[in-house]
């Protein structure tokens, strides 16, 4: 694709030579000649005079190098890196139909341009949209929908009833709708499993990472609402709402009941208390431990869960702990010491 | 089913029209007509006066309000609810029979009234007990053994020689019988594996969740002990004791050759480490990280893991720990004011 | 095996008889005749009274007990421990051989010895090494590499295009090359998926564990340097280097971008933010949360992560917060005390 090309596709102005050929987008510090790559960090802005680049997307403002590369200028840089990859990156997906080593249904129904991969299962009167993409060793369990231009990729479980909307992708080995853990303590202290055959639902542009798991409850719904993004490893237990647009890092877990609102943001390995409500926008860093319900718009960190300012000032503080008490021990003894004095000191003797 | 028979079944005494019907088991917010619901916590038993519900399961003492539903009363109504779901909601599980796309060994030993599903695998020499049920895609390894009425959700692999009890319930993409993490550091600083083909053995009435993995050892045997329950994403390392009706709640992870013991709870993410004992009935709340063996009975928090009420209230002073800090300087400062003026004051100066 | 030979062979010196067979290995508490044993810590010496076993692997200057064990003497006993179990376990690989139920599309090259199992699914142009074995279910995808005398576990995703070296092991549903994480969020605030098509190069000599997921890039690529060993359900995110040698222990999650260098240690549940580096030689202790990069060599814990000691020695103090706290409160009432009897003595009679 030319530069000329590109630029009108990005929506960017073009400081270069518009017929440059570009074939591949990589880093900044891998490119060569034919590459497209991008500065989103205003810190990186030296790398335009070093790399082999043909042409860089950047913020406006940026000055262009002599013999440096064509720069595709946009507002935002990142953004049209991920569209120029859209572009310029063949996507391999499986062409249509349906492998004679699938094993689907005789009243599943399966739409239009559906590719079914080796292996893959396709239970009893459940459903696959047109364009879907179902990957070798999937299993769609019986009753399930799967909507349309979905990629479930290999070796992922869609259990029994779960209902997946469009263009949603899911990564290989992810389970939606196994049991969630509910048990109720019998009087012998054994536990009675309670069963877990209600709903789950996962709404359009939903992504769900490799190996992450999403429970389904014994009544109500776990629903994942649309645009929300999964990443691995994660936990969603039963019952649980995922906002609209919400991110959710690798080995996130969210415990039973909770709702997470709209836009919100949890790092790795962020764990989410049972029943709890996590407002519009909140953001928690890496391995915060959240017990309690969270205010919309908050920045939080830590374990237990604090606003992120404090959490700084309380950490910095943490780290000279052993020669914060050597400073009160200190302070014990100069005070005694005074104690003593002032004793001798005549308390009466007026001036 | 009517109330009257699912008081009868549930051991209830009946307020209310005996004749009512009920369908359907379901949370309190949205029950409607012909619902069955539960109040546990009293909290919620303002709920009664505006569901919708046919019938509410509740402790004795709690009154029926005019034209409000039936009651159902019972000491225990959370698992009274527990009971009435597996009454009256269908569980879904295949016919008996053996898929013909499943590959099972001319020499395993497969029990009566027993479902392999498709492209299930149960290898050489493995028996399946009467009943038990493989979803799709199960891997079941070479001499390994799964007892009666069992449950194994779809792509499941249960390795080698693992020996599972009956009525054990395993949900989809589980490991049980992996390799142990094992490695003997060589003097040129490579690792030399060590070989895992010891045993795991899953006793009776065990759960464990998606996508969970249980390691084999090199020597000796990890278990799992009766009635235990296992989440998603847990690792239990090799050589570990799980005991009975012990509880790991999501992403928990306990480490090598550590035995934890009957009727533990551990909540979500928390970390064991190696060549522990965890004493019975230990509780440790959310994120717990357990560097320390610990004694039967105790509540436990925090990194590293302290009595969760000596958790609490050090994190209470942690979040202010900057202001701490602040009243420590201060008080520096007035005493360093204070040592000045009484030097300043004649010490000798007898009344 | 007689003694003799298995002195020889793990080159170490024999105190006892040269005859004696030995069939098993095992720990020490459960040996019995026949088997050999290890002690590696001193405090287990007591041991040597009291077990059956035939003999013990342990470290000079350990005196042999009247009518104990024999012993087979020399410097690393548990890596002679680790030796002999590679002598005397019989590993259970399959025979080689295509199972006529897997899937290996025409144009895949499988090498001499190849074991593929039942189920298994190998993609259009993929290469498989020699001797290497597929267990059942793996899903080996278009154009991905796996080398020579490699042990790929059921149910083990490898996805299209991945590169894996020589004598690697992979446990049970691992999945290798799935998307990264990657959005970039549009003026609307949702987020559209960067695609993810670059490189994962698994070197020689690795070993993966159980349900981890190892991503693959927009840009650039994942690598796991030769001779690292990853646990279970261990998250390593797009663009991430393991160095060699370098264990992850499990649950560990490695954010984008960031490179871990050589005989780097993290131990369970640690999690490293993105775009760091982590130096070689670092040791992480369980559950660190690693937010900023860490210099070669140096033993970290804590979250957020700082010097083990220093950590050890504030985690003592948080402890007793509390109390240090009264102990502030004390001194404040003190010197309140302190400069009311002061005010009234008189500051200005001179000596």
């Amino acid at each position: 694709m030319t530069l000329r090309e590109l630029a009108e596709r990005l929506h960017c102005r073009l400081d270069g030579d518009a017929a440059i050929e570009v074939t591949r987008v990589t880093g900044i510090e891998h490119a060569g000649p034919g590459d497209l790559t991008f500065i989103a960090n205003p810190k990186y802005h030296g790398f335009l005079e070093t790399t082999r680049a043909a042409a860089v997307l950047v913020t406006p403002g940026v000055p262009r190098p002599a013999n440096g590369p064509a720069l595709l200028v946009c507002d935002r840089p990142y953004l049209a890196f991920a569209q120029a990859l859209g572009l310029l990156v063949q996507a391999s997906l499986p062409e249509p139909g349906i492998d004679p080593t699938s094993v689907v249904a005789a009243d599943a129904q399966v739409g239009s341009g559906v590719s079914i991969g080796a292996l893959a299962v396709v239970g009893a009167g459940a459903r696959i949209g047109d364009r879907t993409v179902l990957f070798p060793g999937v299993v769609v369990g019986p009753g399930a929908v799967v909507g349309a231009d979905c990629v479930i990729h290999a070796r992922v479980s869609v259990r029994e009833r779960v209902r997946i909307g469009d263009r949603v992708v899911v990564q290989d080995g992810a389970v939606i709708g196994s049991d969630g853990f509910g048990f109720a303590r019998q009087q012998d202290g054994t536990h009675l499993k309670i069963p877990q055959h209600a709903d789950v639902v996962i709404e359009d542009d939903v992504e769900i990472g490799a190996n992450t798991t999403i429970d389904r409850p014994a009544v109500g719904e776990t629903r994942i609402h649309r645009g929300a993004k999964i990443d691995n490893l994660v936990q969603v237990a039963h019952g649980v709402t995922i906002g609209q647009r919400t991110l959710l890092a690798a080995q996130v877990g969210v415990a039973g009941s909770t709702v997470i609102e709209d836009d919100v943001t949890l790092a790795g390995q962020v764990g989410v208390a049972g029943h709890l409500r996590i407002g519009k926008g909140v953001i928690a860093t890496a391995q915060t431990g959240i017990p309690n319900s969270v205010d919309p718009g908050t920045l939080i960190s830590g374990y237990p869960a604090i606003p992120n300012r404090d959490w700084l000032k309380s950490s910095a503080v943490f780290r000279n702990l052993p020669a914060l008490k050597k400073r009160v021990v200190e302070l014990e003894r100069r005070l005694a010491e005074l104690e003593e004095k002032l004793h001798a000191c005549p308390p009466s003797s007026e001036g």
